[in-house]
């Protein structure tokens, strides 16, 4: 058993308390689920939000882009910064609207994100990254040149300051809304993959990679480095 | 025709600049298919990124939330926020790993968001606000009571410094890899809205309203308040 997250004043869930998350084992899980991060970071008193790949390796979470990029340039010289992900679970449909809602969950992670400078930990670090975005698929595509590396800035942020928020269930209406002769209910929603498409330059002899056929990120296992 | 956005130091795409898009109407498209955004805010030098529903009404980004909200609270303050949008396209498989990329638009769009306070105007910024997250939903729920109004904040955000990066089409590999046996290809992906699910306290004469048996996000009507 891992310890829960403790909650600071900074990441408590205050509003609607109920569905405030701590439990590592349950954020660990939704961070897996998701790869699009969105990261928060301030230039010039000017907040900036960023959609970008991550992965979860550890206690660590990972992302990655062009050291030229404007963010990586302003993340990684050490400023606090949010990542927060979110999944899409549903829309309710409440009898009021007052009442409508979403289903989703969502972590919050405050910190620092450090360069990951060694070249062998930074190799490691995007091999991780790469497995968890697609498993299987290191094995498969040719691995990044020297120059390639060099072009490529590698993040970590560790998971220290954590929560998440997620609603779920039914329709939640005021004792007095109930008899009302309106329809409730929930609209599940979910991200699919659909069948790939192959480049149309890629030789038909190549069989489609099981990882792309059935690309799923839900129970994912877990990586180490 | 609308004038598209005037790329300012903090909206200009830099790094791939050739996937930025200014154009009012391009950007309308991304921001109508998205509902849920992630809004930036700084508070004591920290920022945050929170997830909320949000929906385009003209040229203004509605969002809401609870009075008593640390997020509405902080950016009812009028302090500078960042509101960004993303849509998952799909995964783009290249034959090397550096070329691997996703397939996105995504809208960036800062400035200072305002409390609506006067409550004609509250009032259909909500129903507006409702119609875009699901339309036809303000004609059979029941509408909020004034207390339901006190307890809700609306803001609004004009969309002024806005831009968008687009990537699409198939995997761009360097010139000398595509002779590599490494299946290359896209993998599309999209969120989608399952069959709706009654609410067990729903009397089963009430027909399941058609904008709930196929939600669909793209191709939404325009709204003006």
């Amino acid at each position: 058993m891992q310890e829960p997250f403790a909650p600071t004043d900074h990441t408590r869930v205050v509003r609607e308390s109920h569905r405030g998350v701590y439990d590592r084992a349950e954020i660990y899980l939704i961070l897996d689920e998701g790869f699009v991060c969105h990261l928060g970071f301030v230039a010039e008193q000017q907040p900036f939000v960023i959609p970008t790949l991550y992965a979860r390796v550890g206690d660590d979470i990972y992302f990655h882009g062009s050291a030229a990029s404007r963010m990586l340039r302003n993340v990684s010289a050490g400023v606090p910064v949010c990542l927060t992900v979110t999944l899409v679970d549903g829309m309710v449909l409440a009898r009021s609207v007052f009442n409508h809602s979403m289903n989703y969950r969502s972590v919050v992670a405050l910190g620092t994100a450090t360069l990951v400078s060694d070249p062998a930990e930074k190799m490691e670090a995007l091999h991780a990254f790469t497995e968890k975005i697609i498993a299987g698929r290191w094995a498969d595509a040719r691995r990044p040149t020297e120059k390639e590396m060099k072009a490529t800035s590698v993040l970590k942020l560790p998971l220290q300051e954590v929560s998440a928020k997620v609603r779920k269930g039914p329709v939640e209406d005021d004792a007095e809304d109930y008899a009302l002769p309106v329809w409730a209910g929930v609209i599940p929603m979910r991200l699919v993959a659909d069948a790939p498409v192959r480049d149309s330059r890629c030789d038909p002899a190549l069989p489609e990679p099981a990882y792309a056929s059935r690309y799923e990120r839900a129970g994912l296992p877990d990586i180490k480095i």
